[in-house]
């Protein structure tokens, strides 16, 4: 008998039929004699109705009363889930993230989980029910409501684990795991069986949307062995755990990640002196605009070019302010191009195995592909190529690494 | 200054225009320096819909799951006014029940406001904030969430101005106030000034649907002002408070309510002797049928006929109890009839003024109505007519008390 706590997403509950199909899985698991907490997101449709709602009212809505509005979604999931689940002879109970007491900071929309009692739901548990419980919200010290933004109903269910120290928090979605790559851009790609916190960090943070980073944070801290798997198909999903020693040695590359939303700003001809790259990024930063990538490169005469990749929604923003510092700065020109994509490699078999960085760029090489931006970390490289290489750099990586085959 | 508590229903709050309506009309009693505190219900159509998904995942829903999902309607109203007072500039707060510590019993969806801790409101109040209640619901001692049944929200606004002794409590609804009988019957029907709990009481137990009982009993068990105003025009409505001896010699009758949903009974020849009301009636209200009015007549024959009336959508149902017990009685016959309405006269004067009754039957006999039964309180006299005769009698009655005419 195992503690699970399992979440399932909107799509999961979008509809009354799906609702039903989510009660008979949570039924099957606790028919096996499990113990099962459910974590709810909104009915699909439902945040941005409710946040259409709001703006009608209030171009400008508060972040308070924005979280009162939006919290209702997730309760009204967990009475309808509990009653399909009493439907089917499962005693269940819900609760709103208050009633189990999530609590949260005061930073409303986008709350961190502080604490969590689990007594409440340890009563439940032991008196043989399934617990319900609503994702993404709980309440501050005064009692307020707060949501933790969205997709945070992940980081619920993780909490709720590490809480409960329950032996697995399984992540319901709508992709039956964690893939080598994206299945729509190399058909080859090969559903993992396991891979560790660090390595789906690096892919999600890559541009692989499978699951919220808080959340892998939150799972790799308090480890907890966190399942992804499919709440329309039966599998056994993909096991994202500590690193295993045994493993390493042989699966050197996890997975390629890539992300489309990059957007590249270079500026070149600025007289080089120490403290220019802060003087090229500070107003960035100040402009609370995230820079991923940065590369500089001395010229012969005294001058130096400077890259770097934003997000391609801050382009426009961030170009302005690029063209006010080149001319601070004296710089020649300043260019933009948001017509590139990123592509990571991700593993930690990378801290044990020289060559890996040098096999991606003689595969890319082979294919005429040019690297514009290099970034390396412990278990992860990334590249910056043309955007119309995409899939077959994707391709090519996933081959050269033999990432169809099982290590 | 006063503390003033104001209840807008479904219908106030049915649309975003009709809530910026609404927040409109607060702005305006903030503005002229009252503390105000709203209590709101669910926007019109939203609690069908709720219940409507309910019955769709499981045609019989556990009441706490029920009240968990109701819940959510009125905390998407507060939500929404809180916003849109915001935008009028007015700093205000929402509260759902349960963070208010609108502390009730246990009996899901028709719960009892036992308790209210009126410390945040007040704190919010006195740093000049407005104060947006969700009507209707509540939490258990265990932190469960509890709704007080349909209509709850008038008690709950009733509720929370006993807590805060406020100065008065305004019911805004779509009718401008009591009124001497239904306008749709009787166009000379008058808005009241001012009524007693009391005739209120009566009126509505006779069918005048203007507020609910239970809110109408709260506020004058702690004698909390009650104004019934439009939520759409203008007008100072009607104020319900304790009776007031110098107004009473003048005001005999206050109103004439009625009520379609009767249905009489009629159990005939049955064996007289002690405890026949008993053995006729104890099998409907073991059945949970309610009775209204009650008449007996002895016979010459030692036997006695007994007749009742019963909610129409009842009548059935009794029916076929009462055939029995005829049977088992040796009755000799039983009738039902659903054709019928009644009409009743209500007033604190009638107290202090014989020839009330007598006035009644009287201006009914000149115009030929037969009256069926006839049933009388301290401040109340109920009759029973054809229903062909409702607006006739109506209409008769009012003009022999000449209530189109201010006292």
């Amino acid at each position: 008998m195992a503690l699970i706590v399992q979440k399932y997403g909107g799509t999961s509950v979008g509809s009354v039929e799906r609702i039903h199909a989510v009660a008979e899985k949570v039924k099957s698991w606790h028919d096996r004699g499990h113990q099962v907490v459910v974590v709810v997101s909104a009915m699909s449709g439902e945040t941005n109705r409710l946040i259409g709602l709001a703006k009608e009212v209030n171009p400008d809505p508060s972040p308070r009363e924005m979280d009162v509005l939006l919290s209702t979604g997730e309760q009204v999931t967990i009475a309808l889930l509990a009653m399909a689940l009493h439907r089917l002879g499962v005693d269940a109970r819900s609760y709103t993230g208050g009633q189990v007491h999530i609590r949260t900071d005061s930073a409303h929309s986008k709350a961190r989980i502080m604490d969590i009692d689990g007594t409440r739901v340890r009563a439940d548990l032991d008196a043989g029910r399934v617990v319900v419980v609503a994702g993404f919200q709980g309440v501050d010290e005064s009692g307020a409501i707060t949501t933790l933004g969205r997709g945070g109903s992940d980081t619920t269910a993780v909490a709720m684990a590490a809480a409960l120290k329950a032996d697995e928090c399984q992540i319901y979605t709508d992709v039956d795991g964690v893939y080598t790559t994206d299945p729509r851009v190399e058909p080859k790609a090969r559903r993992l069986d396991r891979i560790t916190f660090e390595e789906m960090l690096e892919m999600a943070s890559s541009g692989s949307k499978v699951l919220q980073i808080r959340s892998v944070e939150f799972a790799g801290k308090y480890n907890v062995p966190l399942r992804v798997l499919s709440s329309f198909e039966e599998g056994e999903g993909t096991l994202i755990t500590l690193e295993e020693e045994e493993n390493v040695e042989q699966a050197k590359i996890s997975g390629i990640a890539f992300s489309r939303d990059e957007a590249k700003l270079t500026i070149r001809g600025v007289p080089d002196h120490p403290g220019v790259a802060y003087q090229i990024l500070g107003p960035i930063g100040e402009a609370n605009i995230e820079v991923d990538m940065i590369v500089q490169n001395i010229g012969k005469d005294g001058t130096t070019d400077f890259t770097f990749t934003v997000h391609r929604n801050e382009l426009n923003r961030a170009l302005e302010i690029l063209r006010k510092t080149a001319d601070e700065l004296g710089a020649r020109e300043v260019e933009a191009d948001d017509k590139i994509v990123k592509i990571a490699l991700v593993g930690v078999g990378m801290r044990s195995h020289a060559g890996i960085a040098s096999t991606m760029f003689k595969a890319l090489a082979d294919e005429r592909i040019n690297i514009q931006m290099i970034s390396t970390s412990e278990i992860k490289v990334s590249v910056i190529v043309e955007e119309k290489y995409l899939e077959l750099a994707v391709r090519t990586l996933h081959e050269a690494f033999h990432l169809d085959q099982a290590a």
